[in-house]
């Protein structure tokens, strides 16, 4: 059985994952390429896979022809193979974790995301962000996303109900990263592209760094937030 | 005087300025909105502007309708400005060098080219790397290619040229930052998104660090270089 029409019930059904209010009422997401397949089975997430490629086999995969594939894809080369994958459930807190207040731009969570995992922030918050199961963010994450515990919170409930963390905030301030107090439970948050992070946020937290830097106004957040990771990661 | 055809000759000629080859023919690039336009103009770099707006005025301003705009520009809303700028001639090298081994995607040199900025490394070295006045370096640069020493050149022709230089390249090693030797004059280099720095330049540094991270292969070559580059600043 393959599938070569792109009005096909079920091809114009999962086509509607790359829109976030269909992701969010199915708990499921799509991923493009052999990578995200790979790592999408690794961690037991597959629904269902779609595939051009008859060396890929197993109950839940369909075979399509290269146009129904193209039409699943939202790359002009999807790679031969379309996962459908089921979104992770929340799990406890790790010890290092990200907030993200309003980050906008895909490339840059991707990137923080992935920075995220490499230096031990395992859980993820995420308040008014990109969504990370947006094609951009989850090609940029390069399969981060698959060992992330994405928590969808607004920050202050969170800060107030997770009083142990020590929370590092980013803003022009007199505080070096020198400053900050490296503990066993630490909370790095980053800010909106433009805007930073939120005035009431800032205030909450225990400590607001600065990077030094010179002729520009501002790293990039991906940058700022990967180095703050960096510096307290507590493996490095 | 406005001009309301898109295949007025002029606009023709500029818009063929998308394209790298024109570039190096003429010596000009092209920049979209605002932003980029005040960076131009506080570099003395604008050759001539297309746009909209009538508040924008001056002897190299033509003015064009929406359309033609549009066609100029390579976004969807190109915000009403478009640049036509000379490219900067190569200046004395500065005491901190970025080298950049094969950056193929736009947006990590984008990222790259700010951060450098940001940390002091003013000189910039490309070797076989994606070309900076491409649209999307410029767009994620935010105007930092204005303020940099940019050198197209064989990276170990450089390195032979300039032995003054403590080079430090990114790879997995032994050694950690902590082991660079923080010198007057110091290069980072930084490689390819996929294979990394080319071995025969690997071969070549002084020293060859690697970041300590879990879970994945590799960082972003944007943040690490950042990283790295933040670590050697010589005034952070």
């Amino acid at each position: 059985m393959k599938i070569t029409s792109v009005n096909n019930s079920l091809i114009k059904e999962m086509t509607k994952l790359h829109q976030k209010k269909y992701r969010d009422r199915t708990g499921l997401f799509l991923v493009e390429g052999y990578h995200l397949y790979e790592e999408a089975k690794k961690h037991g997430l597959i629904d269902r896979v779609f595939t051009t490629d008859t060396s890929i086999a197993g109950d839940n995969v369909t075979y399509v022809s290269d146009h129904v594939l193209q039409k699943l894809a939202n790359t002009k080369s999807p790679q031969g193979v379309v996962t459908i994958c089921k979104m992770m459930t929340e799990n406890p807190l790790t010890n290092r974790i990200l907030i993200c207040d309003h980050v906008q731009d895909p490339g840059n969570l991707g990137t923080l995301m992935r920075s995220a995992l490499a230096f031990g922030f395992e859980t993820i918050v995420l308040d008014h962000s990109v969504d990370t199961y947006n094609d951009k963010v989850l090609r940029s994450t390069q399969g981060a996303l698959f060992q992330l515990n994405i928590i969808n919170q607004d920050i202050e409930t969170f800060m107030i109900e997770n009083p142990s963390y020590y929370y590092v905030g980013t803003a022009l301030s007199n505080h070096k990263m020198t400053d900050i107090e490296v503990k066993e439970k630490m909370a790095v948050i980053v800010g909106n592209e433009g805007s930073g992070i939120r005035e009431s946020v800032l205030e909450k937290a225990d400590i607001n760094v600065t990077i030094p830097i010179q002729h520009i106004d501002s790293l990039n957040v991906g940058v700022a937030g990967s180095i703050i990771m960096h510096f307290v990661s507590d493996f490095a």
